[in-house]
Parts: C-alpha cells; structure tokens; sequence
C-alpha cells in the first residue's frame, strides 16, 4: 500500500540521465570515457595523457565514448568540452580542487602500487580547520595531516612540512589532486620518511599583494599549529614547500626566513611577483650564512614545463649569488604528475 | 635580467579568460552571475533561488551576466546550461559534492549571522580518515567533526551523531553543502546543542544491496570511532539522522537497532528500497519496547518536497504501528536549505 503512493518519487528519480560509468579504466590501462548528450553535436576530451583532444561518438541512446590507449599509471586531470563549452566529467566525483576550471582527475592504478596510491598501510588523517589570520584579517581554513599512529597526548613531538598549492588551486588541492597524505603514509610505512605533520594552508591572497600570504604564514599559520599541535622547534623541524605560484612564495618565504625553515623546497616556481622582484633584485646575501642554516634547499622541474627556462635562470641567479641550491630536472611538463614526484622526493630529505 | 625571461610565463598565465567574479553577491542580497564565453549562443542559470531558469545577456568583451533580484539569506545550488550543456560555475570554487551531476553553491549571507555561517565562535575541527569496513570488504573514507575545545585526552566523553548523505552525495556533502559543522559549532556556542562527535559516513554502496550499509556502520564504522574516539556509552548517546536515500538509510538502521540508537531523525526519508520492504512490510513491532528505547524519533520533510506524500504515508504507517514518531513538517521542497533547517533542529533535541 504505501510502496504505490511511492511510485511518483521513483519515476522522479528515473528521468535522471542513465547512469553511466565514467572514467572506466580498463584492465591494460586504457580509458574508456562517456558523457550523456541527446542534443550536443560534438563531445571531445583534453587530458593531461593526451597530446591534443580527442572527438568522443555517439551510440542511438545518447552516450557518447571514446577509449584512450593505455597509459602510464598515474593521476591525470581533464575535461570534456561539450559544443565548445569546457566541463568537468559530470560522473566522476573526483574534481581538481581549483578556483579557475572545473575538470576532473582519473587515476590509472597500474598493476604495481604507485607512491601515491592508497595501500594497505598505516593510514594518518587530514583535518580541516579554521585559524584566525591577523595578517589578512579574516578567518581562513586550513588542513592539517597528521601521521599514522599519532600521538595526540603531547609527548612524542613532530617536525611540520608547510606545503603550498599553485595559482589558482586551493588548500585541498595538495591532498584531493597531490595525495600528499598517502604518499606521505606510504613513505613513512616504509621507513623512508620521518613521521611528520604536513600543514596545507590557503595561499591565494588577493587583492592583498603576496608579501601578505609570506607574513600570514610566518605570523598566523606557524604559531597556530604550534600551539595546537605538538611540534619540535628549531628550523631543523621546519619545512616549507610549495608548486608554481606556491613555488614562488616558497621562495619568499624560505629565503627571507632562513632562520626559520631548514629545509626549502620549491617545485616550478613561478617567480614573477613584485615580492619576489622585491626580495631578490638587488639581494646581497650572507650565502654563508644561508648554506649554513639551510640544511636543503632544492629547487624542481620538468623540462616540458613552460617555466622551463624561468627555473633555470633562477638556478643560475642563486649559483652566482653562492647559495647552495639542489636542482632536480627531470621530465615532464607544469603538472600535479611532477609535483607528486616532487613532494615523494621531499619527504625522503627533509628532517633527516 | 631574469624578469625579462620570465615574460613567457607570463604570457602563458595571459592567456587564461579574463577574471570575473561569479557569483557577486550584492548588499541588498540580489546576485550577479558572469560566464565567459565568446562562442556560446545561449547561457542560461538554474538555481534553487528560481522558479524557472532565466538567460544572461552577453556583452562584447565575452563575458555573459545576469542580476538575480533579491533572494532569501540562505546556500543555494546553481548551475549554467550553456548551449544545452548543464555546467558548474566556473569562477565558483564551491562544488556541490555529488556523483552525479556538477553544480556550483551560493552563499547569501544577509545582515544577521545564520545558523550555518561561519560565525566569530570557537570552531570544531573536520577529519577525513580511512577505515577498513569488513562488511563492504574494502577501505573506505568517512568524516569526523569533532567539537570546539575538543579534549583528546580521553578524559571528557562526548555522544556521537552519525550523519547520513543522500543518494547521489558523498561524504562531503553534510559539511560542503550542508554547514554542518559550521551549524554544530554555532548551536554548541549557544548552549542550545551539546558538544558531540558527528560521524559523516559515505552510504553508496553500489552494486551491493543496502542492508550492506547498515552491516557497514553498525559492525564496522561505530566500532572504529568508539575504539578511536573518547565517545559515551549507551544507546541514549547515539544518534543516527540522515536525508533523502539517506533518511530511508536512518530508518533501517536506527529501527532495526533501537538497543543502540537513542535517537533517530529522518530528513524527506526515500524509502522505496529493497531493505526498507524487507523490514517493514510485514514489520509487527514490540512499540511498547521501542518507545521505550528510542528517546526521539522524527520525520521531517517539505510540503513541497516530491517524495511528501510518501513521507506522510511513512508517518502514518508508524503511528498505525503505535510507534511514536514526531513528524516536523514546513514549506519547502527537497532541498539542501531544508536539510540544514532539520539538522540545526535535531541537533538542540538529541542527547538532552
């Protein structure tokens, strides 16, 4: 009796698009992507695994798909465009946390576990949460991962990495596109990095100009955690990282608080801010000192990637001005593929 | 001299569209919605501030606008039909978590703070963790709130409130879309609702049959926050509560287990599923015992909600039974607004 008067929520529900399955990996690494349009005329996709973009076909039902030949495991970003119009992949749940497009990310998973894949370790936790920044007068939130095991009491005590995302990402994006909390698990259940707290703050300030973000971590970010979380002092403990734009206020945050960070990372940083012209056009720096109190500092990037050659004249500009730089070059161009490397490379370096 | 190389990263980044503000939410709570496009012949936006989609208007630099008259302070979903294409705001960072479809959310703040803006209070925190669930033989991610001054020490016990999203949501979904820890933190700064621990489990389980999900929280996800978190003893300080597939979840698990919930709240429950025929078809109840057990009971839903007439024959079938339901019934439809109204009323009710 009641299960009749509830066949009008079930044909509410059934006009809905047929449930699709999309992205579909296949068994030898190839893709299969759908999309559900009656009307489009033409459906292509751009990913991060594709030199150009590919045109989807449409069956009679109005599911257009197309498969993509194997490719290397990994995580890879992109999108359809429906009639010239971009669009995240609407089956997917797996969005690439930014403020500027909408695309998706699949993961090819391989047949061998990857450092970044989810693995039958020790798992630590990811915590959002908000802090009061004074610097930019606002409530922000941040994330906090915390390692496998962690000891909440107070008595063992963990060095911090800061990590930040690039231009136009958020404070998720290190952890929804990054992994960087299973990497990190992964690393640490292998005994190849130190059990560590990993802080992933929100580095977009605008109007402000950049010199803000520098004083909201130094000023806001540093003595939140430290006082929430128990935390070994020192600049030997203390990390910063972070990815194009986020490479560049890794730069600026590192290099003018070198008592602070013993360890800087800078992956593809774009540097063409008016804080960074500020900090370094006219630097005279005490490289001795530096080299001393910097325990590493490495600068990353891919030789595909568009800031290519910028790096290398920042190499090149921290070389002349004798500050101990570690360039990584490797393959690959400006991608969150490269940035995983980066980080897993990181993690097996710093507080060591 | 290195500024001057860097001019193609710059250019690169200038190629991007122009910044635009999407959505710009106006004083007097009108809105203003922009989307670039040079090519598209038609923009539309449908929001659940609307009865009917209206179109934007384009002007010669590309960019497609329109001014929505004043709404109503609340969080709407949203999203653009670009030449038939449903699309999420691009410029919008905020995503409505779902598997199925891709819409933006806004938030229209008004003059007095509500019950789920972020208020000048002491916030709870959100923690993403893995589990292993033995009954869906896999790990699976759930989320935590834990409430402000959360003590850790295992010293202060708290009661629990498992969460439960609806049918095409994610576990996100109950803080992204529905502030719930943001309505959680205001209500505990009140005195109005008691420090607890929100559990937000994700409740798709695809292809498998739902009695699995029960199985799921009652052998595996309560076990792992009990044994992880410093939780109260006894039905009287569990809750479980839930939405739309969610809500027909809360009735199965919550009434199939009265020995261990104490307070069971259905958001516009849908109830059209295999394991709700299963259990209450020819369900012949001990009332007596269970209105005993169970210290609140509600069903809430919308007279405008498509799946009302069925929740009110739900209620009548419960009060037919004798069990003693108390149903909250206002305007509305099936909507994230409601949600959020049901969750802040649960919430100054459960564990008192």
């Amino acid at each position: 009796m009641i299960f009749a008067v509830m066949f009008s929520a079930i044909n509410v529900i059934a006009q809905r698009p047929p449930v699709i399955s999309s992205p579909d990996v296949q068994a030898d690494n190839s893709i299969i992507f759908r999309y559900f349009s009656r009307n489009a005329k033409e459906v292509k996709i751009s990913g991060e695994f594709l030199k150009e973009p590919i045109t989807l076909k449409k069956d009679t039902s109005g599911i257009w798909s197309v498969t993509v030949p194997p490719v290397t495991p990994d995580i890879y970003p992109y999108n359809f465009t429906v009639d010239g119009v971009g669009v995240a992949d609407p089956n997917n749940t797996h969005i690439f946390a930014n403020e500027r497009f909408k695309r998706s990310i699949v993961e090819v998973k391989g047949n061998k576990p990857l450092v970044h894949s989810l693995q039958n370790v020790p798992h630590g936790k990811v915590i959002y949460q908000y802090y009061d920044s004074k610097a930019l007068i606002t409530t922000r939130q941040l994330l906090v991962y915390t390692p496998p095991n962690f000891d909440a009491s107070g008595k063992t005590k963990y060095p911090v990495l800061y990590l930040i995302h690039g231009g136009s990402d958020t404070e998720e994006t290190w952890t929804k596109v990054g992994k960087a909390n299973l990497i990190a698990d992964n690393l640490i259940a292998l005994g190849k990095a130190k059990p560590m707290i990993i802080v992933m703050p929100y580095g977009n300030v605008r109007p402000a100009p950049m010199p803000d973000f520098t004083k909201d971590v130094v000023n806001d970010v540093i003595p939140f955690i430290e006082s929430n979380y128990p935390v070994k002092s020192g600049s030997e403990n203390r990390a910063v990282a972070g990815f194009s734009v986020g490479g560049g206020q890794t730069l600026n945050i590192g290099l003018t608080n070198t008592d602070k960070f013993g360890y800087i990372c800078s992956y593809a940083p774009y540097t063409a801010t008016e804080e960074f012209k500020k900090n370094f056009t006219d630097w005279s720096p005490d490289a001795e000192k530096i080299n001393k109190q910097v325990k590493l500092f490495t600068i990353s990037v891919g030789t595909d990637d568009f800031l290519y050659e910028s790096v290398k004249q920042n190499i090149a500009m921290f070389n002349e001005k004798k500050i101990k730089v570690n360039p990584l070059i490797v393959s690959g161009g400006h991608t969150w593929m490269n940035c995983k490397l980066f980080l897993a490379m990181s993690l097996q370096e710093i507080f060591k």
